[in-house]
C-alpha cells in the first residue's frame, strides 16, 4: 500500500516523533511506500488566508470558499497544497498522529485541513439535486481510502471513557473522524488512543509500539467505523436529517454510526 | 463590564467582519469597555512550539507542558502570549467570533487556544487530592468570567440539528464550549450561530445584527450552559467517571449537562 503518515509534533524527540519514526521503519519493512508530511519539520503555514491563491481574486474581496475553488480548479494554488493533494491522490492510507490539545488536534493540523481541503477537492464536489446531496459523506475525492487517527492525551483513559468528564473520546473525535475524513470521501478506521502519555515507562512504551505494529499490520482489512452514507436513503435530503426509523427516538453524535 | 472579541476570519470585507464591527460599536454604545484580539489582522502565530518560550528547556528536549508552565511562572513567555493572558485578565465576557471550518475553528484561532492557554494559568492549576481533582470544570483561573461563541456556517441548521447529518452543533461545538472554555472556568453562554451565510440577503444580514445586539445586551444576565462541575460530587474521583444515578444509563457528550 501507499502510506501517508501526516503528522503535527513541535519535538522529533517526543513520543509522538518516535511513534512516528516506528511506524515508518516498520511499515516500510514491510514493503509498504511511506510518504510523511512533518508539519511541524515542514514549517507549514497554519492560516488559510487570501495568500492560498496565486490568482487575482474572483470578487471584490477575499472568499475562502470561492477563491480556494478558482485556485484549485485552475492550478494556481501554493505549491505546498498542491504537494498534500497530490500525496492524498497517491496514498491508499493516511494516518494522521498528533497530540491532543485542548480535546482537538494542534492548530498547523488544523491548518492543513483548512488550506489542503480545496473548495472541489474535499468539499463541493458532485451534483445536489432531490435524491443526492454533492458527493460527501461517504463518497467524494478520497472515496476509496482509508485514513486512521493516533492520538496521544496526557488524561486518564477513564476521563474519556463513555461517561468521563472529558467526554466519551469517541465523540470528541467525532468532528474529525466524521467531518474531515468521512466528508470526503475515507473509510476511517477505529482511533488508536494512548492515554496518560506524560508518566510512561519504558516498559509502557514498548506496549505502545506493539499496539501501534499491530494496527498497521492490519490497516488494510480491520473493520471501517460504519457511518451512515448521506446518499443511500438513511437521511432526508435537502434536511438532511436521520430517517425517523433509524436509531428512532434518539439524538446524539452516536446515531451517525449504523450499528 | 470588560468585553474581550477574539475573532479569526481573513477578510475585514466579510460577514465576521462586519458582525465584530456591529458588535465593537454596540458595546461601547451600551458604556461597556471593549478590547479586539483580531487574530488574522494581528498576524497570531498559530502553531505551539520552543519559541513559545524566552528561558532555556527545562529539559534535555522541549516538553509544551513542562516548558509552557517554567516559562509561564517565571514571566518568560513571549509578549503576545503574555498580552492575551493579561486581557482575559481584564475581561469581564470573552466573545469567541469565527467561521466554523471543518466543524472546528480556524486553525489561527485554535493556535491562541494552544499558546495563551499556558500551563498554569488554564490548566495544571490547583490541588489533585481525593475530593478535588484540580481547579477546571467550573473552577480555574477564569472562574467568575463568561464566554460565548458567535458562529457563522455555510451549513443549513437543519444539517446541524439534534438528527442532522453533520452532527447537532451543540455536540460539535462540545469540545470547544467544554473542553476550552468550560475547563478554565468559564461560564459558557449559549452559542450563536448563524447558518448558510454564503446566501445571505440584506434582509437576512439585519436580522443577523439584530440577534447579535439582542445576545450582546443580555450577556451579563443570560443563564449560561448548565455543564456538570467537577468537583461538587456528580463524579467520581480519581476515575472521573459520572456517578451513577445521574443521567443513569446513558452515554453521550449531553450527560455532561445537568437538566
Amino acid at each position: 500500500m501507499n502510506v501517508l503518515i501526516v503528522c503535527a509534533h513541535p519535538e522529533p524527540q517526543s513520543l509522538n516523533g518516535s511513534l512516528k519514526t516506528v511506524a515508518v521503519a516498520h511499515l516500510q519493512q514491510r514493503g509498504h511506500q511511506v510518504k510523511v508530511s512533518d508539519l511541524y519539520a515542514m514549517r507549514w503555514k497554519a492560516q488559510l488566508d487570501a495568500a492560498d491563491t496565486l490568482a487575482p481574486l474572483v470578487g471584490a474581496h477575499y472568499d475562502a470558499s470561492v477563491d480556494s475553488r478558482f485556485a484549485f480548479e485552475n492550478h494556481l494554488q501554493p505549491a505546498d497544497i498542491a504537494a498534500e493533494q497530490e500525496k492524498l491522490r497517491w496514498a491508499d492510507c493516511v494516518i494522521f498522529q498528533f497530540p491532543l490539545w485542548w480535546f482537538s488536534m494542534p492548530a498547523i493540523l488544523k491548518g492543513w485541513f483548512d488550506r489542503v481541503y480545496a473548495n472541489g477537492f474535499a468539499y463541493g464536489v458532485g451534483e445536489h439535486n432531490d435524491q443526492h446531496w454533492g458527493d460527501r459523506y461517504g463518497e467524494g475525492n478520497l472515496a476509496g481510502k482509508r485514513a486512521m487517527l493516533v492520538v496521544t492525551t496526557g488524561g486518564w483513559e477513564s476521563h474519556y471513557s463513555p461517561r468521563g468528564i472529558n467526554g466519551d473520546i469517541n465523540e470528541l473525535l467525532f468532528p474529525i473522524q466524521h467531518g474531515m475524513l468521512f466528508y470526503p470521501g475515507f473509510s476511517v478506521l477505529p482511533p488508536l488512543v494512548f492515554y496518560r502519555v506524560q508518566k510512561s515507562s519504558q516498559q509502557q512504551y514498548a506496549a505502545w509500539c506493539d499496539e501501534l505494529v499491530a494496527r498497521l499490520d492490519t490497516l488494510a482489512e480491520a473493520e471501517p467505523i460504519a457511518f451512515r452514507r448521506q446518499n443511500n436513503g438513511d437521511y432526508d435530503i435537502p434536511a438532511l436529517t436521520l430517517n425517523e426509523e433509524l436509531a428512532a427516538g434518539k439524538q446524539g453524535l452516536s446515531i451517525h454510526i449504523a450499528k
